[in-house]
């Protein structure tokens, strides 16, 4: 049987366990043109909670009814579509479920050889790829810029901090709690982290980047974008990739309005989607898997268990209480 | 005898009369490498709010008890440097003043036989060269672009949006009531304007702009801007020019909070200020004087009369009672 995670009512503000419904349903049949993947791993991302409102975004809504969207990794085990073989490792977009019956658009092979599964939803895998061209094309860094990112030990933001760092960048975090900053600057090699659960983070920016900074990745929107405005450089960038803080208003967005600093200092506010990147991400996996095998590039991969556990672990995307890139494990034997 | 208008009093939101005070003094005498200009117009704009705030910003705040600082055109009667004659035109930041000593920094030589004096501060000086360089370089318009500017009437909006025009762009305007809509649609050339005063924009520019806009030539800010980013086209680029919305607040900016809009549709903002292009000023008037001569380019200068009317004909930037740049005549024979 398969067993999926069904997205029955958009939430407002924050989602909780009535937005979705555990059900269990035959393994699907396959028609010709399409796999089927018994699912491993699934991905749990802040950008799920934008995928379950109403209105054009960069992507349709979910429908009510449908299988929660989530990237995913997994085997095929049955295949009538000659771009895929049964035994073969694939991710793609499989949403929160056991078994994934589809016509592979959007599956690409992996190779459980060269890295454990979860990472291939994680660093090799669209958080990593949106650091990974966020932070190079878009945020245009060069050697000796000064960088800061929030949701620094989140599975974007610590990839982007530490291909700052390999590309000779100033680096400061900023991240919730002294545990996610020690583990920041003492395993990501950043050069400092700013815990903004705990400490002033204006004061400590004006600490950590006396002189400004010139590129700012921000994942997390609100207060912190306002502070960060207030201590650019001239012809900063600052890369829009999510805005976490956000996500669960049930008021209006919380504009930065700090905004005219963008002016004072000729400075750019651009946003991105990994999406536009699609036909790169082999060259981005490559060059990742790279400076991972050198030691260069290090990822964690915070692992759950058990697909009735995804209301809960979906919770951890907000509040925090996770160490890395948020995976769930959906495949029982 | 010399009519000085001195900055004495920093503004807590709006200026008024008590922030200048009007002086009498000798006509300086000039020192080695200086010159006198005799000053005919000073020009009046949106940027001089901003001027008169403490703190860093593109430029350094007014010192209390200087000159109130301005852009100006005027004559040489004395010279000690020899990059100017006695009899030559000059445009510069004179200050709202009827004598000018400098030492040349920042002003130039101007034909009045090509244009008339005040189109030197407006159209041919910082106003144009705003419009030439901001909508161009910052906005990098294409063939074809939908174009929205705000601020339509006024001295860098109608610039903006003619240039847009010659560029081959659909064009709408935004601009305060009636007159200055049919001005810039019967006059000017665009394609659309719509009156923020008295019609609903969102659904004006929905009506106006059906499929979205690519370029965004903000001067106003607030509210007009988070209606705005709610209809960009995918890759839009927004230039920060000015917030005039916002320059008498005394609570916080308002920030734009639609700026997720940049995210989803890989949009930018981008600030600018004119200053940057300084080397290339001499192109810029170049190529707007060969379209003025050629009709394509229309420019409206509002002149008033007597340095003591300054604060009243300063207070007219906002309010908005006025066609086109403003400017005042300060020369008394």
């Amino acid at each position: 049987m398969n067993k999926q995670l069904l997205f029955v009512k958009r939430p407002k503000g924050e989602a909780d366990a009535s937005t979705w419904s555990l059900e269990t349903n035959p393994i699907p049949e396959i028609s010709e043109g399409e796999i089927l993947v018994k699912q491993h791993y699934v991905s749990l991302d802040p950008a799920m909670r934008g995928w379950m409102n109403e209105g054009k975004s960069y992507i349709a809504p979910m429908e009510i009814g449908s299988v929660m969207r989530a990237g995913s990794v997994g085997e095929v085990i049955a295949s009538k579509n000659e771009r895929f073989k049964v035994g073969e490792y694939v991710s793609g977009h499989g949403g929160v479920q056991q078994y994934a019956a589809t016509d592979g658009k959007g599956f690409y092979q992996v190779d459980p050889k060269l890295a454990p599964l979860p990472t291939y939803i994680g660093a090799l895998g669209m958080p990593g790829m949106t650091a990974f061209f966020g932070i190079q094309e878009v945020g245009k860094i060069k050697e000796g810029d000064v960088v800061v990112v929030s949701g620094a030990a989140g599975a974007v933001g610590s990839i982007v901090g530490q291909i700052a760092k390999i590309k000779g960048c100033h680096v400061v975090g900023i991240a919730g709690g002294a545990e996610k900053c020690t583990y920041v600057v003492d395993e990501l090699g950043f050069d400092a982290c700013i815990d903004y659960k705990n400490e002033d983070v204006k004061a400590r920016l004006k600490e950590t980047c006396p002189k400004g900074l010139d590129v700012y990745f921000d994942n997390v929107g609100g207060e912190i974008l306002d502070i960060v405005l207030g201590r650019l450089r001239m012809r900063a960038r600052i890369v829009i990739c999510g805005a976490i803080s956000q996500y669960n208003n049930k008021e209006a967005v919380k504009g930065p309005s700090n905004y005219l600093s963008l002016l004072v200092n000729r400075a750019s506010m651009t946003g991105m989607v990994v999406f536009d990147w699609a036909d790169r991400y082999q060259e981005g996996a490559l060059q990742m898997g790279q400076w991972m095998a050198q030691g260069k590039l290090k990822t964690r991969e915070d692992v759950y268990e058990g697909i009735e556990n995804f209301p809960e672990t979906y919770n951890r995307l907000f509040s925090g209480e996770k160490n890395g890139k948020l995976v769930l494990k959906v495949i029982e034997k």
